[in-house]
């Protein structure tokens, strides 16, 4: 069945079970936001062929993706999900099957984080887009922000990175999983299709930060991009220790050192929170993260991000001379 | 110069001045709420060829047109505006001209209500589609809902109706306006390209509602529209009143009783207000408002939509048996 055949009204019927009825395509939402606290608001577009594909991407995989980006959003700058908005465009000859699949993957994992979808529109167009506003509140001093970082804070990533990538390889390649045990593929594909926003560190932080001003964003565009941004925003540099970054067993046994520290560096879509912040939050703050948690590197004045070998020389600029961007 | 041949980091910081440089794309906006109220979201997409085409409408004027239409949807729930975001997708070959006009036209309308572009993203797509979220903020009490409206209340629209078709007519057929002057050819396309949203209708509402409840949405898809879809959600009917419905000099001149009749309840994008209330609230709300604005009818417990002629006979059943939409 397509979309055409059943018309707006029809598809609007479908997608009732994910969002109130009175809500899509009528009157806009209402919500409370806490009195002590400020609104924060993300808003991302997904493009069909170039976010995602439909080829190799089922939509419920869109979908969670696409909840985790925007709830990764809002993770990063410190704030808790109150809901989103889906704007939708999509071809008459689309199948409903695969719009409510989309709406399936979105809520599954909106539910985990307790976040409604609290409006949206729907809209005929020969490309599929998928337009998310989330909406989250923080109280005015945890806010973490890209400007932040400052000389002397250490660089700390709450898990490891190069996950999703390797996922990504082993969808598109699965003879090359021979290797790994059927539980360590699945781990993969699931770091690529089902990642997951890190809104749990956030309990953690208030519990210890204080009055402290934290700087941070998510790797969703990839560690290194996170850092070089981080440093760029901040008008800072960053140092980051190779020996400190974690590299996941199953990448280790899977892959070659270099292949891994390229994932890790600049796969992306790991949705993981890359803060700067002192040394004794971080030390206290990772007691309490997983595994693939630590501390990589550190903040320093010099404009530019260097990766630093195991000896001590410096290895590879990551980025230099990025102040004519900003 | 294309968007292709700059980037969207150079797209980007063309835009700036619409919008501060370290929203779009980067940290996502954190706004204050007044403590004593609600937060108010709609969301809009607009795509090129369905909404608005490229070969008849400048992109300044769907820029503004945009705009207005937002802000109607949180007028029209009550509430004021605190920020629209963007979500932009264009094709690498559009002009940065283009995209330079249309968010100089959104923000010209947006700065007569102070409400500021707070965020977005810009990415590629074969199709041009602007995805508009707005948020507004109201006093609980002071909430408008289409599904307010209840028998014994009178209908008030805020002002004439069918100017916008007008102008859109005139427009495409400039020849036939040789019986209208200047101005008034100017006024009727100024309706079409430069739409209000009744924002400044609301304070007139709050200095006299108190806790009544009120009915309402605007007339963004046409009057008619607009009262069917109000009984639809309420559970109601209406009487319309031909001989209430007012019909601007310049209509009445330019066109035809029956083609006039014909673009006051179908034309659509006049983004007039179409509210329910008692009829002494409407009366007081009246005298604050200017020609065009009149009580064209009542709300009954019967749920259909009925045209009453001058004689009082019934002339056009508008919408009859549409429980079975909801």
């Amino acid at each position: 069945m397509k979309i055409k055949d059943i018309g707006e009204q029809g598809l609007l019927k479908k997608l009732q079970s994910f969002c109130p009825s009175d809500i899509i395509g009528d009157d806009g939402a209402v919500l409370s936001i806490n009195p002590q606290q400020q609104l924060v608001i993300t808003t991302d577009v997904l493009v069909d062929n170039v976010h995602f594909s439909d080829r190799t991407t089922p939509p419920d995989t869109v979908g969670w993706r696409a909840a985790t980006a925007n709830l990764s959003d809002l993770a990063a700058m410190g704030a808790t999900p109150i809901g989103i908005t889906v704007g939708l465009c999509l071809p008459g000859d689309m199948s409903v099957h695969w719009v409510e699949q989309l709406y399936q993957g979105l809520a599954e994992c909106l539910q985990r984080y307790n976040t409604p979808i609290v409006g949206g529109d729907i809209c005929s167009s020969s490309v599929t887009t998928i337009s998310i506003t989330a909406f989250g509140q923080v109280e005015p001093s945890r806010v973490i922000r890209r400007c932040a970082a400052q000389p002397g804070q250490v660089i700390l990533i709450t898990g490891y990175h190069g996950m999703s990538r390797a996922g990504l390889e082993l969808l598109l390649n699965p003879k090359l999983g021979h290797n790994l045990t059927p539980s360590e593929q699945e781990c993969l594909i699931l770091a690529h299709q089902r990642p997951n926003p890190r809104l749990d560190v956030l309990p953690y932080l208030w519990d210890k930060m204080g009055t402290t001003q934290i700087g941070g964003m998510d790797s969703s565009d990839g560690l290194a991009d996170a850092v070089i941004q981080l440093c760029r925003m901040s008008g800072v540099g960053a140092k980051i220790e190779r020996s400190r970054l974690p590299i996941s067993p199953i990448l280790s046994q899977w892959v070659s050192p270099e292949q891994a520290l390229d994932w890790v560096l600049y796969g992306g879509e790991d949705f993981e929170l890359v803060l700067c912040l002192p040394e004794n939050l971080a030390l206290e703050l990772l007691k309490n993260l997983e595994e693939g948690a630590a501390i990589i590197g550190k903040i320093i004045e010099e404009p530019q991000v260097i990766l630093i070998k195991e000896n001590g020389q410096r290895d590879l600029n990551l980025f230099q001379g990025f102040q004519h961007f900003s």
